[in-house]
């Protein structure tokens, strides 16, 4: 059995970002050197997640409009009666008494995963037409850190 | 250490359907032919999902309904206030405008996964007693593939 | 390769309760001995999940609110408008029919997820700053079990 780990790290300009790391995620796989295996890959915070989807533009944007909504940000105003509804109940995010404001953040991390695993086969990442892997940064502009880990042989 | 993959592929006859796919994940840790080890049983599509969960119709229905409530279809009319809420502003999914009609398929294969990593011990997945897993087609009615990747000794 | 697997039982005093589990995880990673590999962490039931989040009492609280409101159980009023609006229409979870009363335990552990895996480096659960494991109980007051499953060398 091999093993492989990299890290890699995340300073976004914007508070959300969602990031094609596909190819970073196949280089890990190569640099491991395996033919069958599996491959981690994991947000290291946890007001981050990675999910694998389609890179379409109009997707990501209905997808950051309905994450606001479900999982509503106290930073700014609620999208609608909805996301009001489905915010605290004290008027602000518990979490927030520390001083924090992303407590959206977590529950966005908790509802879309923080993590997935993907299957290596021939040593290439085993995924269908449309599956990109992304970092989404749910509370970025500071240095966060994402861990792949690759087993197999 | 061993690995064995197996696909399978669903063509289902609705756009939604619940298909109970246990037997056929142990079937690939048979021919995987290994006593202790983890199977990955992933979705190789972005509008499907992979779960655990009861198999009792019930709760099928009353998941089904929730999730279009949740992440709501627009190709029907919305379940009520709260789904038309939760569906995009600007009226229809941006990912439509390519010309699909899936948009809520993509936020339910974020929102319950695309997959599952199950354990494998003395050669039987390790389940609890209501444990079954379930192919969950969200945008059927063509060919879609699954990917089964066992790993062990 | 070397493989290890450990079960741990839960029987909560509360319905809901939130179970720090990082520590036990990684004593199964030392029982497993292996330095590099991949830990699985994994609710055997239907009605718990297993998530990596922040050990910050604000945050249980938040989340176990907005989790209150988006899976919405029927054993108590609806916390507010939305919550009904989410609840099933024909007035209880057709999941009742059989005499329970946990179908929103079954949608919250869809939702949160039954499982996460954890990469193992040097030894050592390879977690974030803030990353803590939790079992999450949805339906407690009864036994009820994980499992933990170590791969690697």
């Amino acid at each position: 059995m091999k093993s492989h780990t990299a890290y890699k790290t995340f300073n976004t300009a914007e508070r959300r970002e969602l990031i094609r790391i596909t190819d970073e995620v196949q280089q890990a796989v190569d640099d491991a050197a395996i033919s069958e295996g599996l491959a981690l890959v994991s947000a290291m915070h946890i007001t981050a997640a990675v999910w694998v989807n389609d890179d379409e533009p109009g997707l990501h944007e209905d997808t950051l409009e309905w994450l606001d909504k479900v999982a509503p940000p106290s930073w700014k105003p609620p999208a609608n009666d909805v996301a009001e509804a489905l915010s605290p109940d004290p008027g602000d995010y518990r979490h927030h008494r520390g001083g924090e404001d992303n407590g959206d953040a977590h529950l966005k991390n908790l509802l879309v995963h923080h993590q997935v695993i993907l299957p290596v086969t021939d040593g290439r990442l085993d995924l269908g037409p449309w599956q990109q892997v992304f970092y989404c940064e749910f509370d970025g502009r500071r240095s966060k850190r994402m861990v792949i880990k690759v087993l197999g042989e």
